[in-house]
């Protein structure tokens, strides 16, 4: 009786795309205007995916408003209202493109959930644009 | 070449959260306000996704019409606008958990449908929680 | 320099529909599955909307915080997981329509806005079905 | 035969609330994290809505491409992936909220739009804050 | 107790812009794609406003059950799975476009509907056009 | 560190569903009004992910710029406003069903995709039905 839950969550942040392992020229030839200097902004929508068997005697996979704290401890109330690149230390020497914004959220939750269960993260960054880590 | 259709269909239920196993301290304790005596209710929404083969003369993996038909006739019919504790017996002490109902759809559909089909069912309780049967 | 600003809320809730002006043959006749004696429920989406002049000091109608708050105490608080019917005494002698609880919301907010706004509340019953009080 | 029509559009800013004519403390107060010094960001949601007669001819009120290139050029390549604080003149004294961007997007389109034409924007900051201007 | 009622419903169709009062060429150059001689389709979602009082026996404006008759038998029975242009009499000698297919659906509801009420329609041709009639 | 990407686009199309290998008489009673011989239409939304190992230097899995203009030059402005049953040579002898145009739609993509990503597509021919392939 393998089962998902997934619980969305949202936070805002300005970010700019600049990799510490290229040029200046080659940072505003790949990212364009997503590289330009003063930042621009998101508002992020995240889907958190639980997977494991259901509690026979609660009938929960896992309390929802136990998770709902986790992300919002772990990941919206440290991101929200943040310039990522310069405000959080995962992004000093990291490129805050939605995909390395999954997968540092994925690392930040994933200590704080027990081993029992998986988990996936999926992030909009726009309603076009959205990535999930790891692969299902 | 193997595929998956989606049809997503609704219904209205009124449910409070109680597990027969746990006392009434437990389930007040556990379930918050979900617990509430006098009910409380969702508009649910479910996606459900059969795989399989393409039918080579119709270009169908399976008639929508009649998956719609099916979905109707066997779920929302049965749980629209009932309260799921009192109304439905496969709840009489089955909590109806997201999880549960999820599982319990999942029952109802999988005997009316061919054996060469995958099925999974997506049940949103609300915009912001939702479970997946089983586990993809 | 007259603006609208707008701030969506939610609550799930239980109700049937019953009106004590009519027969119980009445109210199964016009109400239909939306009167069944165990009751149903929603995910009640709220957008309430507030218009005025803006602050020229601050550049805002109104704080949205502020306003947020307000929504919560007057509203989703005293709706949120509750039963219609049974639970809130402005539906003792009043039929929970989707229409009447838009007005009982409009009298739950106004006292606690300032009187140089205006103000009209939108409900959604389900996507498909919604209601806006006062007419604009 | 007046009718109204409708084109969504959309941009990715960068920008924090603060006030020139508010002391630092005054700005924490009142804008709380919105006021963080390195700014956050939003995927602004802008709908433009165009009233007038429709042409018989054509059986358009408005070519939509028209408005769309004109929402284009006058407003989204303007703020799209930008600082609305740092790289936009018209924030320069004025503090960026959604009801002072609204304005500012109304008075960037109105030269542009035929007399014969009202003109109205909602802007939406998140999913749960918009503002419409002017007021309808 | 002036209240507005929205009701969605939704059908395909397909369509080609082409105005009998313009050239092959004019046509060509004002619609564009939406001239191509093999049609193209939308999804259209329908929005039906109907503004009037509450009856305070049931506490409807208008049981949304008939009104969503009403626009099946009137509307979208009519026009779904159907080429406009080709299948339904009123687009005969009137281009297809959204303002015109939204004045034929607000003058194919209005006759069934009671005086005391006021009738407004919002035809979506995709999420990003829609139109409005009349104007509000 | 393998990682999915998703980008939406969208097209507009008309159609109808017609096997070549069936009667005219069971083209009917299978497709029933999605038969009828003028056609009807689409908003198709249409979403491609991408699966792979993220660029340690970039920070992306695959510019999603470079992946917006292959899906816009293979798919898109292939069957945007067009009428798939007589203007694209891939459903001359195959039924445009969901099923069949998301087939065709990855193996137009399949060939400008490098081979070290995975491909799956997802295909909403209504926001109700809709399809992926391969099966996940």
């Amino acid at each position: 009786m393998r089962i998902s839950v997934f619980r969305k969550a949202h936070f805002n942040a300005a970010h700019r795309l600049n990799s510490s392992l290229l040029s200046v020229q080659e940072n505003e030839r790949i990212f364009g205007k997503c590289n330009r200097p003063n930042y621009h902004g998101h508002n992020y929508d995240l889907e958190v995916k639980v997977s494991g068997e259901v509690d026979p005697v609660t009938g929960y996979l896992i309390d929802l408003g136990v998770l709902k704290d986790i992300i919002a401890e772990q990941v919206t109330d440290y991101l929200d209202h943040r310039n990522l690149n310069l405000d959080i230390p995962e992004f000093r020497d990291l490129n805050p493109t939605a995909e390395n914004i999954a997968i540092v959220i994925w690392k930040l939750l994933r200590p704080h959930l027990d081993e029992r269960f998986d988990l996936q993260v999926r992030l909009y960054e726009t309603e076009r644009n959205y990535v999930e880590f790891p692969v299902s």
